[in-house]
């Protein structure tokens, strides 16, 4: 089932390594892969897992938590078809896709195009390329996929598995999965899997403003599950057709939406710096064209191995969406605001709120996060004659997203140094994931947890019978600290709290 | 889209407490409701979200942070059609459905016999349910489904729209959600949403045994979504279409599964109770009837206002899943243990673990814990001839789940208390989701804090301004402590700590 393609050259080897370690490591694997996989579909392993939830908590912290005016909502993934309806989905989340008549296979007709050009490009032609980009972006914008079909023959695109150019016509495609909900399978029941998590925050607008007591502005924060038929799946978690956004939808009064999205646009990047993605690999990206109700958009873009790729999104979507749902459900979405325009003398009074949005790709974030801390540098060991120059690879993580804070060592498997490794996990596990490792040798044991990105190793042994001190190695430094084990809680929780990401926010 | 089915009328009035008090409080909103909902569908409010992901987060914490031996993962909700055929979900998975002729409504064959013999047990007849009930039993067994046509005829049960007992055969109705994966709407693209997240782990096994360098017996935890087409979708979010497990699967050494099955099965009672479940509202039902791989199975049941229902359950699985996918895939899921068998001197060698499953309802939990927490209660206010008594509604949340840890109130809105108040605040608020309230009386506001069961309410007054102290009222008490600011983060942090759960399992 898999039509992933893959990337450039360059791109590719970096990503591999990524790939592999993923996998090794028990961050990611292919979906139901004894099955061989499904197409664009990934499992989180015991390692990744942990990341994607310290990620996923801190940055639900760093909205309803430090925030005041941010709350939380968990909507559903089903939600009554006539959402999608409102949102414009039904009829416009498509993409143009033609079949080759010969080999029965199917594309997105602009990625036949886009990989044309970039087939010029390479070439040095790069007039030319940008000259067929820009046609089939005027085609595409003016809807005209048979001057999409006819810019495809002209450019003598044939497909690479028949080998012909016998195409059938463009169509639209919808990216939405649809399911059939109830005992009787007709059009009435027909409900979708939700493309964003967007619209579970639109439709309870008025139910969370009320039963939590805000005022505009203030925002809705949730995560959750997406799904997308995507056609063209690539670079590994970076586009799957399950995948986890992170958003935010910020309710403002209309006229006040450019400083929220200015305020937002600089909050958000601020994260991403905080949480360790350093900022030149950062930059936004202003997007060109706009969807007609937006006001702005723009992109947070991290360097991945394969480019710069959009993680996050702020836009300033207008009262479009709850002006949408007031259309279709005929429930008012209105919100009577008290406070006293200065212009009048009196309260400005009800209006539809206008809406700033920040959406992060969870999935997207991960792979970011992975991709900055996978690091490999040459280390010196010995001293002397014996000193020697090595590669060492480890895991930079954030230790309070790291998925592992503290492992601990006993130097040999006898003379009750075991016991008092379990002794010192048994005080540590309430507080953090700590695991002990008894096994190989403890440069080994060092290595195997550089590579999972855990802080802080701790090594017991005969002293610590004596004296109840242990020596703590840090992974970045590999610098080795003696310290009394009624420090290390006190230690450790300092270096794993969220606060010391907090306060730089 | 609405199909639910009331409950008992004594029932009906408690449930119905809490769904309207879930709604009032932002805990559970109809979805889509302004599409006048969907059915069966629920969506989680500001409160319930963090109440939710407050249970979730001690789960898994109880789980693969005080075991070394769990370890997590977190698999898509899309699998390999495959995964469904090895666990038999394709084949059996289903519902005995029944059609009326004449008003076309559908209904599941089971539940109609059952409210007949519910109708003659309201009628006293006991023998005769008892009787109806056996022989319902017996042809659902031998999956005689001309049997059970037959009984609703011969009991004369009729359509309550049509009022006709003109019914069509009983046919099984799969119970899988499906749907369309890739470009081509042909069989080979249907794939399902999973209806359980076990096969996520079973399927995972020897990539997480691997990558997470695990022995034989561990276990592998998971907390995501499933969905069932459930065709009587009752109670409230006890049965959803849309829902979510939190399910551990332990992977042993065939022979020891009747130990490590009794293990968990008192660990698993133990964490509800610590949880704030009393334990004279919790039982073990055993399962009568068990599938034909299971070796042992029990459901935990908590007694809601509508009765005993399951929580969780408890199920020795046997090697039935591993060796299934084995089958379908052809790839061996074997495990290598190097452990001495003491009876043959020699490693214990190859074989397919056996499994003990512990499977939590993640919404039966949240709503086990409102229904418990709900309370009401008569006080007495005031002293001497200005004594009154009256009663007070509360959640009584363990702090450690709370949604919000503490409320702060300026006693009024001036003399620099609200910015005292907000001092506070951000003193507190990196630790804990704490919120500032201004608005209405003191009274009123401790009414809304105890209504969405904050702990702990802190009173800023003019006192604080000179001493720097505050009034601590305690949510179930109602008692009032004067403290130190200085003293806050520490006293609540002792009482909202999980380690104080983590102690006593």
């Amino acid at each position: 089932m898999s039509n992933e393609q893959k990337p450039a050259a360059t791109a590719e080897n970096t990503l591999a390594d990524i790939v592999s370690h993923a996998k090794e490591y028990g961050f990611v694997f292919p979906s139901s892969e004894i099955y061989d996989g499904l197409a664009a579909v990934y499992d989180y392993g015991p390692n990744g897992v942990e990341l994607k939830n310290n990620l996923k908590q801190l940055w639900w912290k760093a909205m309803t938590q430090l925030n005041q005016n941010v709350v939380g909502i968990d909507a559903a993934i089903f939600m009554h078809p006539l959402t999608w309806k409102a949102s414009g989905h039904i009829d416009g989340f498509s993409d143009p896709m033609i079949d080759n008549l010969d080999s029965k296979k199917r594309y997105r007709a602009d990625v036949l195009l886009e990989d044309k050009a970039a087939e010029y490009e390479k070439n040095g032609e790069i007039a030319r390329a940008e000259t067929l980009l820009a046609e089939m972006g005027r085609l595409l914008t003016a809807e005209d996929l048979a001057g999409v079909k006819q810019l495809i023959i002209d450019e003598k695109i044939i497909c690479p598995v028949s080998k012909t150019g016998n195409w059938t016509d463009v169509r639209q495609f919808n990216l939405m999965f649809s399911t059939q909900i109830g005992a009787v399978a007709d059009d009435s029941s027909k409900i979708y899997l939700r493309p964003e998590t967007a619209q579970g925050i639109f439709v309870n607008f008025l139910n969370v403003q009320k039963s939590a007591r805000q005022k505009v502005p203030f925002g809705i924060a949730q995560i959750g599950k997406a799904f997308r038929n995507e056609i063209v799946a690539r670079q590994f978690i970076f586009r799957m057709r399950e995948f986890e956004q992170m958003e935010m939808q910020f309710f403002v009064r209309p006229g006040t939406e450019g400083e929220w999205y200015d305020k937002w646009k600089a909050t958000r990047r601020r994260w991403h710096e905080v949480m360790g993605l350093p900022a030149e690999k950062l930059r936004f990206h202003d997007h060109e064209k706009l969807a007609h109700y937006a006001k702005a958009a723009v992109d947070i873009e991290y360097e991945f191995p394969f480019g710069f790729k959009e993680i996050e999104g702020i836009h300033s979507r207008s009262d479009f969406d709850l002006t949408q749902h007031q259309t279709l459900s005929r429930k008012k979405q209105n919100y009577f605001d008290n406070d006293i325009n200065p212009e009048t003398g009196k309260p400005y009074g009800n209006y539809v709120p206008y809406v700033v949005e920040t959406s992060v790709g969870a999935d997207r974030l991960f792979l970011a996060t992975l991709c900055q801390a996978f690091q490999e540098e040459t280390i010196t060991e010995g001293e002397g004659e014996e000193q020697k120059t090595k590669t060492r690879k480890l895991l930079r993580l954030h230790p309070a997203v790291a998925p592992v804070k503290a492992a601990i060592f006993p130097l040999v498997k006898k003379d009750g140094l075991p016991e008092k490794a379990n002794e010192i996990y048994n005080s540590l596990r309430f507080d953090f994931r700590v695991v002990v490792e008894e096994k190989d040798s403890i440069g080994t044991r060092y290595t195997r947890q550089d590579l999972i990105g855990t802080p802080f190793c701790i090594a017991v042994d005969h002293q610590t019978l004596e004296d109840n001190t242990v020596t703590v190695r840090h992974r970045d430094s590999r610098e080795q600290t003696r310290m009394p084990i009624a420090e290390l809680r006190g230690y450790i929780g300092e270096a794993v709290s969220l606060n010391r990401i907090f306060e730089q926010l």
